[in-house]
């Protein structure tokens, strides 16, 4: 779902449905999936059809009024009896991302705070769910333009490296990450983006660069690999990456591989920041060692489309996530603003 | 050429060409290349049928007997400027690994020291180039050995983590940095290989690991962005990597992605071993700076197989090498020794 001007939305609420861009047929394959329950959300969040922290809270939201609305009951104890299940089956989908914990949350709450009858409380629920979305788009236009002010004022022109996909198709919309690079785009302050592929699943080849192609910013494509010696050869000023959960002392879990661009990036005295919602960050979490680490299968490292890369009696280790200690991190850029990752409490609400 | 004992010689000579191990079609099929002239050879070493620098070097000296062998001359000074002919032709083929160029110049070294009539100077240089071969494999099994000597003493059983392929199938055999995994493995003080997959080619996947299997030696496949993580988890005792050429000062050169490798084991306080010939060593460079980096075709990034990863307009930046400076090699792993990178001048010959 593309617009006239080529801005990307991944999730659309239309006809008494979720409409999902198909995120793993891009960049082959434009596709959209309808969902129209919540165990098609749930099945979408397992699969990756829709991926990134901030878009798998909106989906969660929107999967949870899907789930409320086919709860056939008048009676409010039932209601929400019957509710929590349809919380469990989506807290299931994905362990790492704190948002899709955070939107639930959201949603029960809005589903108590509700005065009136269950039809009232349903509807309360899809508002709420438009809600997040709504918000989540203005948070990444804002983290954006904050993020923009964050960056080194030299040179003018600055070349950006980014990781993953923390793009419009990761969050309601424009992205977290991405959404700084569009900022740092329409200032006129940008000269490249450096997108690392990101293996195993190569979100930064297929969405990353896709989504930079759309819009028009002058991408290239490096394996995760030359990150370093882009960095030696001068050729990046910053790096910019989003975040899966951020534990209160700021330790940040983003994509795998996102560590290693930390440390590389600190080698070369270059600054790396993270930018994601506030909703991202977990205060619950002390530290980053008590963040989940999902392990997804191994077919994701040894198959690249039809092509096996390995022989068989191989083993294979494939954590989803890394984390990344806050002394690495130059700042977090929300949508309040760009702390410092050890100044994070000062963002509690 | 696999051994009954699974050991594998990626370079035979045998009724008057030379049988190379086709390796762009590891792991998923065995196929066997002939080598009848030189200019096949030249294709072979561009095309990386045969790659990794030592075989590199071993399949240059057959290329140059090849060539001479068919110069139609009884002539010496004609024989001479025909040859030379011929090492301009495989000196072209890659420009950073240092023993192609090093053993061109032995076997030019052995051609004008040789009395004799033209069909003697050809004999000497097949000896030459048998000689070559020979004596590369005496010198992976010497480095693994002393590199096994230089791994720590703790734990009993290592986890050593590799980087692209310095095996058998880069070497007359046996390998440089896989030399050093071997004996580890025959001295009992092997746990398990982890190999990174070393995009964009992916040898460590396609090549690495199946030379492990071939030999029973527990091998772990990781995509290259997991290498810190891994450290992190503290599942890594010590990291060794091959070298594609080695300035005076230590700083090596190698497959893209080796000096991120180097940097995050640093970070981890990880020693990080070179394993290589003295032949990779270039005296005449006093610095990594000085040493030639080779740009490859962009489709070695955007394809895998037959599934290409990104969409078009999209830009690409594809180094097949990078520089790891002296300061993050613990040492360099030779046959006659290992010694710290500051002092391979002692080795000057």
């Amino acid at each position: 779902m593309t617009s006239p001007t080529n801005q990307v939305y991944p999730i659309v609420w239309q006809d008494d449905r979720v409409m999902l861009v198909d995120q793993t047929q891009l960049p082959n394959k434009y596709a959209v999936v309808e969902i129209k329950c919540c165990e098609d959300m749930a099945t979408a969040i397992t699969t990756m059809i829709v991926r990134g922290a901030p878009a798998i809270g909106v989906a969660a939201a929107y999967g949870m009024y899907l789930g409320a609305r086919d709860i056939e009951t008048e009676d409010s104890e039932t209601f929400f009896q019957e509710l929590e299940k349809v919380a469990q089956l989506l807290r299931q989908t994905r362990p790492t991302a704190v948002n899709l914990f955070w939107a639930i949350a959201r949603i029960l709450k809005a589903a108590s705070e509700t005065i009136g009858s269950v039809a009232e409380i349903k509807e309360a629920l899809l508002e709420t769910a438009k809600a997040i979305q709504l918000e989540d788009l203005q948070t990444c236009h804002a983290i954006g333009d904050r993020g923009l002010e964050a960056l080194p004022a030299n040179p003018d022109k600055l070349c950006l490296l980014t990781y993953c996909n923390a793009g419009a198709l990761a969050t309601a919309g424009y992205g977290t990450a991405l959404g700084v690079v569009r900022s740092t785009w329409r200032a006129g302050r940008l000269a490249r983006v450096y997108a690392c592929e990101t293996r195993p699943r190569l979100q930064g080849a297929k969405l990353t660069s896709w989504e930079c192609v759309q819009e028009g910013i002058p991408v290239t494509l490096i394996t995760d690999n030359m990150a370093a010696h882009c960095m030696n050869r001068g050729l990046i000023d910053a790096v910019v990456v989003g975040a899966d959960r951020i534990a209160a002392n700021g330790d940040t879990a983003n994509k795998i591989g996102t560590y290693s661009v930390a440390l590389v990036a600190k080698a070369h005295k270059i600054p790396f920041f993270v930018a994601a919602p506030l909703s991202t960050i977990d205060f619950e979490l002390a530290t980053g060692m008590e963040i989940p680490i999902e392990e997804r299968h191994p077919s994701e490292i040894y198959q690249v489309g039809e092509t096996v890369i390995c022989p068989p009696g191989v083993e294979f280790y494939n954590p989803a996530f890394d984390v990344t200690p806050a002394e690495l991190i130059a700042g977090i850029i929300t949508e309040k603003g760009v702390v410092p990752p050890d100044s994070l409490h000062k963002l509690q609400f």
